[in-house]
């Protein structure tokens, strides 16, 4: 019996969208009809910055929102959900959720992004173990990477904290070049970006995450400077597919 | 009060995907959390090919299962519904959905996308009469964009029968290089559609609209061939904005 996937989108608003488009690119059909049922709540009024609260400038936890949203989706019939946030699922939020859900009784099965990245690269980059992270600034600070990374033996390698400040994060923040307010990576944001992966691989990386769901936007090249990258928004596309229907994932990435 | 946005995805799959995608990019916030609230049905499975039931190859219309998921969307809160599907716009469908929604006393506000596209054309393009129309094969022989456009005083221009069976509505359905089979607009299927641009012009269109929702992934700039393109997925998306808030209507299209 095949599921229904649900997203809780808006977080960020171009995240969601493009985690539905991977889903439709990554499900194998020869129909219209083939394709999976996809129910999508993207309601960004309630959902607080995950950043602002995890850098302690909100103290409203947006894990409240996030799970009701979660349940509106499992009411409607969703069976497998996924929030294509990376700095949602920081266990602070993340772990708050999941205990809403169980709270409410809601038994939906909510996937978690980073322990899916985890998975993927156990599976499909053997013997790499220095995992460079792109993200915000509140995923960095939060060490979402570092904790789950390392759980399952991978050491996170993170930029320096005034890189981190002064170059990563306007990338996606930045409220005049950044890809959140322009909806597309600039040229300012991708040179950023450009640095911090030439500094993660001096550090010794041997892959790059990009840990923030805007940010492959920025990249139309599955490589940068000679590292794979990796987007945990394609991969929990995939994820998503594969509990939904297995026999609709598509063989290899497209 | 701020409406919100109901969106019947899945016709076609990257279609619907387009519409959220042109949604977020034409509203104007200054944050995530200004994004409008949107909810997205995606339920392929049960929505017959809009083509073939005009073309008399299926018997069953649309309509219900189409009326069944805005009644949904109007069920989870939607105030104001889109379907980005022109074929569904004909007549035979759109009038369906309509008399079903009556009978079933659901009062949501669904848009027509395409007597939005002839409000777009008198506010925008004054003078223009002649309007040269590419689509799919069943909204060419269901006359969708004839009757509508003609009612507001317009001609429609369309492309020789055989020029629409031989290369148009391939360029969206061929399964080899249709763009519905590849998600994109492969260099064949583009070569089509500018021989039909061509075609319309010499014939007299003064402007071309793209009335497939899956034509403009064709498409980069905002002509071809001199002459104007309109997008109807892109007009849906300012017109659920305009009904859901007004204020958050970005002036100029982005």
């Amino acid at each position: 019996m095949e599921k229904w996937i649900g997203v809780v989108g808006g977080v960020g608003p171009f995240a969601g969208i493009d985690l539905l488009g991977k889903i439709a690119a990554q499900t194998a059909v020869n129909l219209d009809q083939e394709h999976l049922t996809v129910l999508n709540w993207s309601q960004p009024a309630t959902i607080v910055d995950r950043t602002e609260f995890l850098l302690g400038q909100v103290a409203e936890n947006p894990a409240g929102a996030l799970a009701a949203q979660v349940q509106q989706l499992a009411k409607m019939g969703a069976g497998v959900v996924g929030i294509p946030c990376n700095t949602a699922h920081a266990p602070r939020i993340f772990n708050q959720i999941r205990a809403e859900l169980a709270a409410a009784n809601c038994n939906v099965q909510l996937l978690h992004m980073i322990e899916e990245v985890g998975r993927f690269l156990q599976d499909n980059l053997p013997g790499v173990t220095q995992i460079g992270v792109l993200s915000t600034t509140g995923t960095y600070q939060a060490g979402v990477y570092v904790e789950v990374l390392g759980a399952l033996g991978f050491t996170a390698v993170l930029p320096p904290f005034s890189l981190q400040t002064e170059k990563i994060h306007p990338a996606i923040y930045d409220p005049v070049y950044g890809i959140k307010a322009c909806g597309l990576a600039t040229e300012q944001a991708q040179a950023n970006l450009q640095e911090g992966i030439a500094t993660l691989k001096v550090a010794g990386a041997e892959a790059i995450i990009l840990g923030c769901t805007e940010l492959p936007l920025a990249f139309s090249e599955p490589t940068a400077a000679g590292l794979p990258l990796i987007d945990p928004t394609l991969i929990l596309a995939r994820a998503l597919i594969r509990e939904a229907n297995p026999a609709k994932l598509k063989e290899v990435i497209e």
